[in-house]
């Protein structure tokens, strides 16, 4: 099933030579193994960023196992065996070289079964999935990290990732989020990561540790569901955000949504969660994550275009269009958490997001976005 | 002394028909009076937005008065007479009509001398003159608000413009901040601002009533300091957000830039004031300011140029070409805050703020904005 083992052999654990295992006999035990589940842009990112740094730190073992979901190249070659022989994602993340020391695997079973650590960075939409194939085959004592962003908001209240992994393989998780465009940090240029933890803070200060370089600066703060609501909820400020650009309002209105749009989604992250501190929101997964979202992005891009057209487009046909099969996580994130103020009765509290919602639909004009006091109360503002 | 009194005495109270006098007496002695003191592009937007509720509101007089400092137009006529015929002010807000009940007066001490409410917004380096002009000629239980951003940052502290006022005239000083990009407000595209006072509510809820427009959202925070901290220290920022656009860094970097500096400006201010909240940064005059400045504004486009000349044209050559006599106050006010710094021992703390001044005197290239971790620790961040 792992055909890539034999042409990597210098780089699987189990084929460490003799000498070199006796040697460092004692450490080795010690020493955390880590998996990367998922190979996408992001994920091959993060393998660098890893990868980088298991080689300098003695508490973890070199190699960095990547999760990568086989696919044929159009080249009749195996993604997996590419990845093996260049050390680049070819697919994914072309012209970055990942480690060495980055072992691409398409069996997800063996992937993990050694594993310490653990790294989720898939689409979420494949999470509940994932989980379910894994239950009883991790270790029981290893740890988590999710770098998902996007998860699901019901109307009892948001599932999130961290919560179904840990749930679901009962295991702790940890969450990676922030000012995160993969392909910047690729090239190296200065950027920052949130790391939330639930309670053991050596934990995260391990998972710091594997994250750090001199370009990627992540800390760490004891509140997972502030920094994994911020990763989410951010997407629909951008969409508001967008909107103000289609408009073309200029950088005051801009900036006053984004700042209602910060507002609301401390607001929200708290109602949902009693232990969400304010001070996260200043943390790159918050204020930062949001600025990077609200310049650039595919969520402001799509509600520009739908101002521009006057909301006549959907979103849904402008997404076909520009998007090229991506999806537009804000509208359906917007439409979630309308559905969680609906049912709770919150609708009143939250006028920009149910604002954002109301217009994706059609049911208000794009230029609602700046038009609160004509129909919602500032209640937050 | 104010020749324009005689051409609009249907506006100037003194002059109210006896009639009226009589059947408002009650009230008349109730209401407040607003005095502008400045008409530059912000004053004239904060006139228009004031006169437009001195006619709704029953607790103040109709008539704003607004201190001109008198120019003599190319026209030959006296900007003055022409904003008390026209309801414009030709020169600094030319295509917006202020309201009939705005009254500009050429005469300081005439201006101030019954108001009830003091508006200063004037550039920040004619405040100390016109305090010391002003001394004795106000009423003694006068209230004022500063709308000027920028003051000066000396090794002792920041002398706050609020401060300035209060002491030398013996009043109570609020302030009014925000992203209030004037000529957006004129317009009436949606924007916010932010109200800070010291220890009286009722005083703060009356200036939030005075400048309150569907279009122009205001709130009241007991936070001088931080308030008025927010509106100076946003500017060193916008240095390093340009900075980071001449090098073309991205949009990730970009945001981590101003997450930085916003931490900065939010430690500084509470170091130097241990009375200012944190939840101030997340008002219109924080995160809001903080943004139109870095994605506009002057400061960030001659950082641009800065960088983008390799550090090699000096910011003062660059602003005499760029600004046409306007001054770049990120440059001086980083100066300024590297002296606090320098002097306190602080300057480990705050390696955003510091570099930004070290970059500006050519001690260091533009790149190290972006270069913590080679010379500075990252002790905030």
């Amino acid at each position: 099933m792992a055909p890539a083992f034999e042409e990597n052999s210098s780089l699987d654990p189990s084929q460490t030579p003799l000498h070199q295992s006796l040697s460092n006999a004692g450490a080795v035990s010690a020493k955390s193994k880590v998996t990367i589940v998922g190979s996408g842009n992001w994920g091959s990112v993060a393998a660098k960023l890893i990868a980088s740094n298991t080689l300098k730190l003695h508490s973890f073992h070199d190699q960095v196992r990547m999760w990568v979901f086989e696919e044929t190249l159009p080249s009749g070659e195996k993604l997996t065996d590419v990845i093996n022989r260049t050390n680049e994602n070819v697919k994914y993340l072309p012209g970055i070289k990942l480690g060495k020391n980055v072992f691409a695997d398409p069996d997800i079973e063996n992937a993990v079964k050694d594993a310490n650590m653990l790294v989720f960075v898939t689409p979420h939409q494949f999470m509940d999935g994932i989980c379910k194939k894994l239950v009883g085959k991790v270790n029981k004592d290893v740890e988590a990290i999710s770098l998902i962003k996007g998860m699901e908001v019901k109307k009892e209240g948001p599932c999130m990732i961290s919560n179904l992994i840990s749930e679901q393989l009962g295991i702790n998780c940890c969450v990676l989020m922030g000012a995160n465009i993969a392909n910047e940090i690729a090239v190296e240029k200065l950027s920052e990561a949130t790391v939330g933890y639930r309670e053991n803070k050596e934990i995260a200060e391990k998972w710091v540790q594997l994250f750090t370089t001199p370009y990627f600066i992540v800390s760490a703060v004891q509140d997972v569901e502030g920094v994994e609501l911020c990763g989410t909820l951010k997407n629909v400020v951008a969409i508001a955000a967008g909107l103000v650009d289609g408009l073309e309002m200029g950088n005051n209105t801009k900036a006053a949504i984004m700042r209602i749009g910060l507002r609301e989604m401390k607001a929200l992250s708290k109602l949902l969660f009693s232990s969400v501190n304010d001070s996260t929101f200043f943390e790159s997964c918050g204020v930062a994550d949001l600025i990077t979202t609200c310049l650039g992005g595919r969520n402001r891009k799509v509600a520009e275009a739908f101002a521009k057209n006057g909301g006549k487009r959907t979103f849904d046909d402008l997404e076909a269009e520009m998007l090229q099969g991506q999806k537009l996580q804000g509208v359906s994130t917007a439409k979630e958490v309308y559905e969680v103020l609906s049912h709770r009765g919150w609708l009143e509290l939250f006028p920009l997001f149910a604002t954002v919602h109301e217009i994706a639909i059609g049911h208000l004009p794009p230029s609602s976005i700046v038009k609160y006091s004509e129909h919602k109360p500032m209640s937050l503002v």
